[in-house]
């Protein structure tokens, strides 16, 4: 039976016990040369638990990763945080040892201020690569954050815009539901829209199955009133993440940043012992929950991606393997020339199966179908079967992707290998805004 | 010592006895929806040897390989060629066996129009993917071209039209020099703007070495009057390719028609012994003129890629196997963040280091250097040194990468791996010509 997940207001404050503020603090100003044209941009925010939670986080497995990922991964090991601060404007990638000193020191000022254990706080930054972060700001902010921590939808917002760098708006969830007769919150938040093909793992190492080509600035922060053991909610963020954000690319590029931490701080009171079990039905609500918040914050990702007019459901059966049918999507999904027809509403297979066949996937052609449908509908428009164009015309093909969304269906007919990928199309304003980053003399790189 | 090469007039038929001609029979119209509007454009051409002529090919390995590509492939394992005809504005690939029966028959349409053995006839296609080849037009335009077939160098400059497709310009080369006392000629037309990352080897099988990511519609025609046997031409094409059409990249997207094809007829009279080893002054020679030809071609494509503004050598070194500099490269030289900046005019080596994160190669992010030089030269201006800013100032690194073409290094540091890589910047022109390709109703996908 499937279990009853309601939406509710105020994402990462809806589960008892968290407090929040984002605030400005001029990091943005400095980092990006952006923000102050605009008038003031929330750049700082501070996410907290009222009791000590069980956490669990996936990291970027870029070999290049930012400072405040380096410290998350040491810390979540640990499987107790309490509370996480996190700026825009400014990457902290790329900094060296005294990037690593000054992402300890900004946990250090959130703990002072918050009387916490610093080991238990967690950090996350985004922004411009390789700027030392502006250690005054970030401690102004933390000083101005903390006396404004509240629990009200609109204090989620401010966080929620706090983390935003290139985003047109704040992306958030909350969910409520059931487990062993107690109501059970989940929120989160994210944010991201360019370098955004995230392929992230718990250590920040590469998975040994996963393709070498996984590849987001994405930050999010998921908080939960659910009480699970550490042990029990890695793995089960990371099937979450495996669904969701791993499964998102705008521009195919994995940033150095990409961190999701999930906080469970045990206030609605389930016990523990029913989530132990993989088949439980607590487990699989609390499970199916993660699953859906995780994948309506990746899809918002997406949606609001650089640029991003199209967004494009790549659905690929029948590869010899898992690791093939994925492949396969990344391939489709990452090709500049399949991008720019789905800009253009051109249903142009002969560019899919291009890229479908210079892939690592095995692909034959006198077995590829290809065609399209509405999103999640399985009513398929098939523009090629078997490696041979259909008898849809052209009018039908073309009104097929001419939506703002729709799904892309691919079997090749060799297996039982499958893989999804949340894909979006290539536009004049993706390069347009990239181009244009060259507005502040004093940011060198990055 | 280097051997002189003298640059001369007439390209593919600057060589004794060859003669060409580039037609007009309406099959851009028919595949593209283009051409008429703008007037007639050439889209068929024959080039023919007085004499049979040792052959050598490569060809996509692209495993969606399109007719024309699978016929060639056959017949240069034969060692023996006397023509090739060729016609742009449709691929012939995704045809099916219709598709291969029309490629074996356009073949035996020009042998019959030359009086050759069609098995001593070679194709090329290129265009749209997934359209039946118009074998009417095919036919009328080699009843057309045959009676016109020339050496003039406009006989030369109509066929290396009659093979552009998205081309703003034909693209020509010749050389002239001495081996053993005999003046040789080499000259060669070559095509492709767009769906460009070769990555050909001598059977459309993938190198068991080579990156599962290699990726153009290229196509390359050379001819020589040198005397060689046909097993000595293969590896020095092979060499010849390794170092240019291998090493390009516009957008990434490796075509299933790519293809280059050498004849070499004999009618200098120079010594074909003398070719034989590899270490002779005569093959030395030889190889040379090819590279040279070979690079100034491959060149002439990424300099005319599809809305390209400027060209970037990527050149990595320290890396720590050939392979992973390669890989680094084409992580750098494809990504969407890094090639948008440079179309910016912005050294933002923070997008540079990203993408070699990501890349399968080994990368310690305290170990990479990353600078900028004038092309091939090299007095380098670092903006970045074991992973740290240099003191260069932000407008010291604009005015670097100011210009429309200059060398990119990047020292990893680990190793004795290298590679170069020739790319090109993304920019709005390219996405507004790949997104403006649905211009004809009649044509389904491709």
């Amino acid at each position: 039976m499937k279990p009853r997940l309601v939406p509710i207001e105020g994402s990462i404050v809806a589960p008892l016990g968290f407090r929040t503020a984002g605030v400005f603090c001029d990091i943005k100003r400095l980092g990006t040369g952006k923000g102050s044209d605009k008038g003031q941009k929330r750049d700082l925010a501070l996410i907290v638990s009222d009791a000590p939670c069980s956490v669990a986080g996936l990291f970027t497995t870029n070999q290049i990763c930012a400072a405040p990922v380096k410290v998350c991964i040491e810390r979540v090991r640990q499987g107790v945080a309490q509370a996480v601060v996190v700026n825009s404007g400014n990457a902290n990638a790329c900094t060296g040892r005294p990037g690593l000193r000054d992402a300890r020191a900004m946990t250090a000022a959130a703990a002072a201020a918050l009387q916490l254990d610093p080991e238990h706080v967690l950090v996350g930054s985004t922004g411009r690569i390789g700027v030392p972060l502006p250690m005054d700001n970030i401690r102004r902010g933390i000083t101005l954050a903390a006396p404004l921590l509240g629990r009200s939808p609109d204090h989620a917002a401010h966080t929620a815009e706090a983390i935003m760098t290139s985003d047109t708006h704040p992306k958030q969830v909350a969910l409520e539901f059931r487990i062993d007769g107690h109501t059970v919150r989940l929120g989160g938040i994210c944010k991201g829209a360019g370098m955004i093909q995230p392929g992230m793992s718990a250590t920040g190492a590469r998975p040994p199955a996963s393709p070498a080509g996984l590849h987001a600035t994405m930050l999010a922060f998921l908080t939960t009133d659910a009480a699970v053991e550490p042990r029990i909610l890695q793995p089960m963020l990371e099937q979450a993440v495996a669904l969701s954000f791993n499964r998102i690319t705008v521009d195919g590029d994995m940033s150095t940043n990409d961190t999701v931490l999930l906080l469970a701080n045990g206030l609605a009171g389930n016990p523990r012992s029913s989530l132990r079990s993989p088949s439980s039905a607590a487990r699989r609500t609390l499970q199916a929950a993660l699953n859906q918040a995780c994948l309506e914050l990746a899809l918002k990702i997406v949606r609001d991606g650089e640029g991003v007019h199209r967004v494009v459901t790549v659905r690929i059966d029948g590869a010899r393997s898992h690791a093939d049918a994925d492949a396969a999507a990344r391939a489709v999904g990452n090709s500049a020339l399949v991008k720019t027809s789905w800009h253009g509403g051109d249903p142009n297979w002969g560019r899919i199966i291009d890229a479908l066949g210079y892939s690592p996937a095995s692909v034959v052609e006198d077995k590829v179908d290809i065609g399209y449908s509405s999103p999640g509908s399985r009513k398929i428009l098939w523009s090629l079967k078997r490696g041979q164009p259909t008898k849809a015309s052209f009018a039908e093909l073309c009104a097929a992707v001419a939506p703002d969304e729709f799904d892309l269906h691919i079997r090749l007919n060799l297996g039982k290998g499958s893989a999804v990928l949340y894909a979006a199309d290539l536009t004049e304003a993706y390069v347009d805004y990239n181009k244009g980053n060259v507005t502040d003399p004093t940011t060198l790189g990055g």
